[in-house]
């Protein structure tokens, strides 16, 4: 093996093998939330709207939550508790006065992306629900997805821990 | 022809002659919009998600625009003008204060849904753009159409006519 090759095998060889401790080459975190394992779903972008929201100081945020195909065949048939498969993004943006039209704000930076995936075996400990939130695409620390279930168990107990209501 | 077909037929035949002229049997206004004839586009609500928007006092209202599969590939490739076929609908309800948790602010009662609709030749008078305003599913006045255009005009030349931009 030629040394160009011994140094592209080399790269390739450590590349697979920190991948499958999910430490990126960049030395970014693992791209699974913590406590819950969550990671960011593929397209979700693309998913149909909930509903939007507001969020007061001191975050000032605009935010909307997005669902996938099951969650929002769900919420359109009225089907509590959420089926297996349900996953919820709600993303978030600083709200800022728009420079065009003055009696609007409008999304600044992004803040954060969440998500809550339904698996009622696999999060059986947690309502059936796992969390997992994001800042430019990596997760937050261990102690921000301690506050999530407490959270939702506290207030939203009657609507299987989801706070958003579809917007009609 | 019996009397119950008689009556059968002429309600047909003027539930016709009125669909002609735009009328409802209900009483209600034409479903296209003055000026510009928009209509409620089919299946709007599952759109894509480009941006939501905050409106402050006197209307109070939040808002999120979607766009259609047209919209969204201009918005992704930052295609300006949009090409004709992009239809912009905003939604906007009336926010108010989440009862569940204490910062955020959701959709209360839904006040306005709006669409333009890019057809460079249709709408050549207009910068290329139908306008249309409804509530509870109805065309707004003309009046209220009169505004659209003027304004968009004055804010947002720049950027084909359009304020919203895509939130990343």
């Amino acid at each position: 093996m030629k040394p160009m090759q011994l140094v592209l095998f080399l790269t390739a060889a450590v590349s697979m093998a920190l991948a499958a401790t999910g430490i990126a080459m960049d030395g970014s975190r693992d791209k699974a939330a913590p406590i819950y394992g969550v990671t960011i779903p593929e397209g979700y972008r693309h998913w149909e709207m909930i509903a939007p929201a507001q969020e007061a100081a001191p975050l000032d945020e605009l935010r909307v939550v997005l669902g996938n195909a099951v969650a929002m065949k769900a919420y359109r048939e009225g089907t509590l508790p959420f089926p297996d498969g349900t996953v919820l993004a709600k993303l978030a943006w600083k709200h800022v006065p728009s420079s065009e039209f003055g009696p609007a704000s409008i999304p600044g930076v992004a803040t954060t992306v969440q998500f809550m995936v339904k698996d009622s075996r696999k999060y059986a400990a947690s309502g059936g629900w796992g969390f997992g939130r994001f800042i430019n695409g990596k997760p937050t620390d261990e102690a921000q997805h301690q506050t999530c279930l407490a959270c939702h168990q506290a207030q939203v107990k009657n609507h299987d821990l989801v706070f958003t209501r579809y917007a009609k």
